[in-house]
């Protein structure tokens, strides 16, 4: 799927200054809003979530990224399309996972419809009341890059699921790394923070696609390079049983952590600065990596695919 | 697809007070939401749609949903999932006519995605400002029924695309309703008119899925009986050409017309009276037909299907 060549034409058919940070900013209705869909055989598949974990999920993405804009998250839709032979317990337990993942927002809507494969489509709207609403394009010249959540975890998980064997890591390894995947943890709480404290403007967004990608976006809107010590991005300490772990910290997607780039970071996890220039430097301790848009794109994480 | 008894499964499961009209109200924020999905196979094919006519469909039958509500269309968000043989034009045919269909309401935003077969979800957004907002609860009795749109062409246009043969109908009446089905005349003045005017409460829904089941889910809602005189519903002189075109005029889809009941009813189309009782009463010249609940569920729309 040739997905950001397909977001440029509707950008240039529509003419819509909306579409480009992770939620549409609606400031004559004091909201934002974001509609993300998971498509089984791409997304996910029946084999390793259960309908709970589907449910939780697909609700949870769509939090992420109420929470990227610094909106509270309050009233979410669900559109479901479920092959003929579903069954009343998947509605039940998907709905009771949606619910758990919500963080408060209330489900509202939405509809039911017969297809051969489980599609599901969540819209999620956020109130801006008190909050200060981020942009891919605020990062400024020395403002600091702080973070939230663990990364590498998710893109693991989903190796492990996949029946990739890594015979270093524990059970409990195992399961906590799968756990990230299947029922990721959103960051609503460095999100508010952030939104409520900051007095000038900020960019952030979620890690959905990759913290690299995250990194790139924001450099690329706001025309600025982000500077980042490798060794200050938080990951699970077990990641490093895996050869190449750095990759996985740096380009596997779905750990729905936030970064964000801000003038006061507070108590936050600093993991850089904004500085002049473009694109993302990765400094390791003796030397530095420098990744520009061909190198984000090659290495772009790819979700779930049968 | 059990589709009521899911949604019966989904209030009790979230306890939810929103679930039940064409969109959820949000007094807090001052909008209606509402999300609907169309899927290939299922509520369209391509063989008979254009991209165009897909992205116009779309879009008019989540504005019609806002109609029904009686809140002004705002915003809306797509999420499209295409088979990777997709090409560009494809999305910019769709979105031209999503454009189109979407009444001065802005698309912000939305996803792309890989899936084997075509899924559209469309979210609308509508503001209340101004506006007295409908409840399919809402019906008195003592209220005139009010009508907008021609009811049973879209049902007709259906038939023609999937081949059915009408011999008396001339190509230009062919023409007029398969137009009909593929792209719907939304009910935005009628929906604006009460809405604005209103003094009193009024129940509102728009005839997605047939005139007679829009009647009968405000009579249940409301807990009254709709009374209704056959002659006075509008529709196309050359229906009339159809045997049994009473079926198609009270049981086919997707014409997304709107009725209403309402204490003033002003210069808009009269079509009968609520009263005492349930169910739905349709009164021909010299005799009257009682429907209750078993009699629309087994007369219900079905959209196409492959």
């Amino acid at each position: 799927m040739k997905e950001k060549e397909f977001i440029k034409i509707i950008k240039t058919t529509l003419k819509s200054d909306y579409i480009g940070d992770d939620c549409a900013y609606l400031k004559d209705l004091g909201i934002v809003m974001t509609q993300d869909s998971l498509v089984e055989g791409v997304h996910f598949s029946r084999h390793f979530a259960t309908p709970y974990q589907l449910g939780f999920k697909s609700v949870a993405v769509n939090i992420s990224d109420i929470c990227a804009s610094g909106a509270e998250p309050k009233y979410l839709t669900i559109a479901l399309s479920l092959p003929h032979i579903t069954d009343t317990d998947f509605i039940k337990e998907f709905y009771i996972g949606a619910k758990k993942a919500s963080n408060g927002a209330k489900i509202v809507g939405g509809d039911i419809t017969g297809a051969d494969k489980i599609f599901i489509s969540v819209t999620a709207i956020g109130s801006t009341k008190n909050r200060k609403i981020s942009a891919r394009s605020h990062a400024r010249v020395g403002q600091k890059i702080v973070i939230a959540g663990e990364h590498g975890s998710s893109a693991l998980g989903l190796n492990l699921l996949k029946g990739m064997y890594y015979p270093r890591l524990s059970e409990d390894e195992r399961f906590y790394f799968t756990n990230s995947h299947l029922m990721p943890k959103v960051q609503i709480g460095f999100s508010e923070q952030i939104a409520k404290t900051q007095k000038t403007d900020y960019a952030m967004t979620d890690t959905s696609d990759g913290l690299a990608d995250a990194l790139f976006n924001i450099a690329e809107a706001s025309k600025v390079m982000l500077d980042v010590d490798f060794d200050k991005i938080p990951y699970a300490e077990s990641l490093k049983k895996i050869t190449d772990y750095e990759d996985l910290i740096l380009f596997g997607g779905e750990d729905y952590g936030l970064i964000a780039t801000v003038d006061d970071p507070q108590d936050l996890t600093v993991i850089g600065e904004v500085k002049e220039g473009n694109g993302v430097k990765i400094n390791y301790p003796g030397f530095s990596q420098f990744f520009e848009k061909n190198d984000i794109e090659r290495n772009l994480y790819n979700h779930f695919k049968e």
